[in-house]
């Protein structure tokens, strides 16, 4: 039986990695890469280190494949994901199936966690659904970006006892002035928001050595928050950033 | 200078540790803890197995003190929060003031995540707010009930592109047939959905050797899910449960 590890190695920082992570690479042969365009060096970077760090296999492959082509503006988002999806199947059914021997140990490593806003664990679910290639799936949480985000500012995510909305960029405009998370925010959403008294606890690069921290009043905070992130883009190419909207706690 | 961590220790499997986490435990003089009555020997347990194995320090000492009394059914749910905080502050106080010299590294180590329901950095900023005694706090992310319920039942928390609420037993009611997570749940909130078209996905000490895991549509799991609750209050003691509630995706 082949064994697959989807492996959450955490939002940045390697020592992020949790033992049970670090127990999955160490008998790794196989680690499967989905080059990404313009993240790809950064990311690219944590996970070579984290692989010569951890795997004990010294003779572990890493079998790079490219993204497949993405609408990135499309009509119908949901139905462009799903397409972009089914080809992404595609290429890791053959990956599995060729690349990974039978009795053989092989891992997606994931940045933050593969169960939040990652595609890896539904395109494997369709690869194991083709049926043309039979393996064992384990799934290894990991530090999402929100955690580092909370533990970097040093506040709690939610209210006392209050929910707490974990949603994108494309869906912000749903929270309906609830606290929320969002991730994934391609443009700047939170210049969108319209309450008064909220306070946003923004970051960028999280876990990382570029990591960049902002907060205080989303009024005030706007301006300054799209300028940091119009400079990082320019300089490294490419910005993935995450933040918090809380109503102000009265003091 | 004191230095006082706040280290997720993750939820119940000792592997899901962090290496930022086993670094920060390496240098500790002083764990404190808080003793929850009923809970305590399995969280003990856990807390206990973590430092023996990774305190470098075979001198550190353990400074446990009572959890404060607390009104479980208050009228006013906030303000008897605030109350049993203020509460816990003053023994925060002292214990930090008293059992940690300067140039000492102390810590509480947080079931979960410090950053998601739980009390301690709220506590701990109003021990600093106190001017009292003077520390220097870090804030170390840990793998939640949430993260593990995922990675366990092997499915992602959101689907794909859509917000997920993260909510309270006491407040899923304000859910509004959105996909929710649901922690902190006393009783069994679930049996109060009246949405159709609904699945759970279901696990209580999760991580830990006694974990239990159900799922499917809630409209069929309902019952059998309070008779596991039941029973394994009745083995255990005490149960500590997380669920995701999610529209059924179509197949």
């Amino acid at each position: 039986m082949r064994k697959l590890s989807i492996i959450g190695i955490g939002a940045g920082n390697p020592d992020y990695l949790t033992v049970q992570a670090i127990n999955a690479l160490k008998t790794l042969d196989v680690v499967f890469l989905i080059d990404k365009g313009s993240e790809k060096s950064a990311l690219t970077a944590l996970r070579t280190e984290i692989c010569e760090r951890y795997i004990a296999n010294k003779a572990f492959r890493i079998v790079a494949a490219e993204d497949p082509a993405r609408d990135r503006s499309p009509r119908d988002y949901e139905s462009a994901v799903a397409d972009w999806h089914a080809k992404r199947a595609a290429i890791y059914e053959r990956m599995i199936r060729e690349e990974l021997a039978d009795g053989q140990h092989g891992a997606f490593l994931v940045w933050g966690d593969p169960c939040l806003y990652d595609s890896t664990l539904r395109i494997v679910d369709q690869v194991a659904a083709m049926g043309t290639v039979a393996f064992e799936v384990e799934v290894i949480p990991g530090i999402t970006s929100i955690q580092a985000l909370a533990a970097r500012h040093k506040i709690p995510i939610n209210r006392i006892g209050e929910p707490v909305l974990i949603t994108t960029g494309r869906k912000l405009a749903e929270r309906q002035s609830r606290d929320a998370v969002v991730m994934l925010d391609g443009g700047s959403a939170f210049t969108t928001v319209e309450d008064e008294d909220v306070e946003i606890f923004w970051g960028a690069y999280l876990g990382t050595g570029d990591e960049i921290l902002a907060s205080g009043p989303l009024r005030e905070c706007t301006d300054e928050i799209q300028k940091i992130k119009t400079d990082a883009r320019a300089r490294h190419g490419w910005i993935m950033d995450t933040y918090l909207l809380r109503k102000t706690v009265a003091s």
